[in-house]
């Protein structure tokens, strides 16, 4: 066990699954391409089935030589869980599964050290968000049962139903489009542009205060 | 008066209304979703009504034990007065006013202390803004008053008074679709794009001065 | 003379500037509002000479108490330069000029002291960023007159000399619709999406360590 | 040898390079204007011309008077690949390489030193970004193979291909008229909005953060 262990955490390996990642992500992508598919499908197939045996095979090996250590890496979960949605699809069948196979090109976050590292950075900002992630909901739920109900007669389309205000709402957050969706509800609505004005100004400080504290907490460290 | 403080102001307490909050803003929302409000109208009202007299209980229970210091604190002020906007439409029946009752999700920003905290943070962070602010104001109402003098004429439905200037303009600032309106201008007036540069220019600049003094600021901390 | 000047940087003297200002801006934006300018053109036309005597008047006791050190304040500069506007239109009569008649409500930013510290800030910014906009400029012409050569037949209206170029690249630059002008390009030269994308990119990058440098010398202060 | 060094590293020199660089950027942009170039197209071929010759002569000089030396200056090898640029479409014709003559307007870069130092500093910012960058193009790579498999039917104009999806995907990224994109899809994948939400909040992060880095590497300096 010693053995595979070394063989598995080798440099030598992990570079050969980042070129099997690598040329599996490409497979994945001419799959894409009808012009470079069309004809090679069997081949893509071959070289699609080669890489997941290989990614079981190095899950297998890792579990075989790291036992209940295994569980305590969450890179590794990461990890089973990829290969895990590759494997349901060659069973089941639908679409959507069939589409999330590229989700191994994601490996590469755990295998490459400095993306890793840059990822791990990434999660490590997250929790000093959550309190203004949680302000930004609420103002974004607030706004949009506000909107459904104001505004859900004049634009059913954009506002009929709460799914419709809240797609339009983080929309007009990011900018587009929102003067024209704000205009034709003010035909019938013409003080709406308090509404959207506001809603804009509130969203946008909060986001930007929500900046604010990524570059704070980064430049703490 | 004492018992009825430790009560109110007791954890366990103010968790039972962050739950009567979250049930009753998932009942307003609901009423927006028609598939699922048909035929659930009237659990749904009964609900409302017993949030809303729960809310009212609690006030009333801490003006009881608080009196005079009730006012003092301006998070009360603000529950009282989302309480109050719940309580009018329930007598008159104004559209917009029954909208407002959603704003009683609100109330969370004053009841969950992390929650309270980051709107404490952002509210401190405007007096620093208040001169970058007021600038921004008079440069949109500056551009806003030359824009439909200039430009009311070949454009009446985006410059064709002031409002409609000042709409359009705020629209410019983030950005929206301001392409094809100086497009538009400019078949008439040519050198329209002077304005609309400049304007985009200046008012960006304004803003990222902002932007930096609530970096800055919050670095101070 | 010692009078004079007293008299003229007297608080009370400045706080009587600022409302006849801020009455003038007012008179100027209803002016723009047919609905209220309709029958009062004349008291209009009344409030905003009177408020012009009043500058000018200030212009001249200033000049007389400060005689040479007039002109060494550049704020002097910028307020007698405002008043030399307003004083043409009403010999001449061109609409451009009439329009920046509403410029006089900027003089809040030399009277008000708050705003003159926000705009003094604003303009020491600048010299730390002409590096860089020159740059910015550069980039933006030579991909403008690239893009005339190469797009000018393609898309007529969007790149077809190079002013037009200029104007849809600084479009492009701000985000608004150039996914709609990339598209309607590479219907006739499929790479375009290089050259679109290589400007998107270069062009947000030197925007973004143009606010780099604007946020670390602010920091310096 | 020392005296041709002497004179190409002199200040008058370079001063008279920068004005031959922009008299002949002048005169490329000038091609472009098609009022003013009629009837002048022989007066901007010769400028032109002349100017290439300049830039020849004093790249050979430079090359005698540093010999080996010359090719360890980045800057010498750009200025050699603008010119070189600049002679072959004289001999072929291709109209891409026409219009890359402009590019010779970038020799400012390394001749004004305030330039060259703020490219310098762009540049050095970059090795920072790497990691980031290269986590950005695969979580673009990824949600590009997964749109063309879920989406491509529905939207084959915007989704059809690969490079079709990661064109449209960079759109969404910069948030052009991507609320349109996803309602075109959602009509016949309703539930198309979490992938679109879900790519913009994740590649918003990351440019955020990548944002980040650059402002922190930065303030070390
Ligand atoms: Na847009
Ligand atoms: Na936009």
């Amino acid at each position: 066990r010693e053995r595979v262990h070394a063989v598995v955490t080798s440099r030598r390996f992990q570079q050969l699954i980042v070129v099997v990642i690598l040329i599996n992500a490409a497979t994945l992508g001419l799959e894409t391409v009808p012009a470079i598919a069309a004809g090679h499908e069997a081949t893509l197939k071959v070289i699609d089935h080669a890489a997941l045996y290989v990614f079981v095979a190095e899950l297998l090996a890792k579990v075989y030589a790291e036992r209940a250590r295994f569980l305590r890496d969450p890179w590794n979960i990461f990890d089973a869980l990829i290969v895990a949605i590759a494997l349901v699809p060659s069973t089941g069948g639908l679409s959507v599964l069939r589409s999330l196979r590229i989700l191994r090109a994601l490996r590469l976050l755990s295998v490459v050290p400095s993306l890793r590292r840059v990822v791990s950075a990434l999660l490590r900002a997250m929790p000093g968000m959550s309190s203004i992630v949680v302000l930004l909901a609420l103002v974004l739920y607030v706004a949009g049962v506000m909107a459904t109900k104001l505004y859900g007669g004049a634009a059913p389309e954009r506002f009929g139903s709460l799914p419709a205000s809240l797609f339009t709402l983080f929309q007009t957050m990011t900018g587009d489009d929102w003067g024209n969706i704000a205009r034709q509800v003010m035909t019938l609505h013409p003080s709406a542009w308090i509404f959207f004005t506001a809603f804009i100004l509130i969203s946008t400080f909060i986001v930007l205060n929500l900046f604010m504290a990524v570059v704070v907490s980064a430049m703490d460290e």
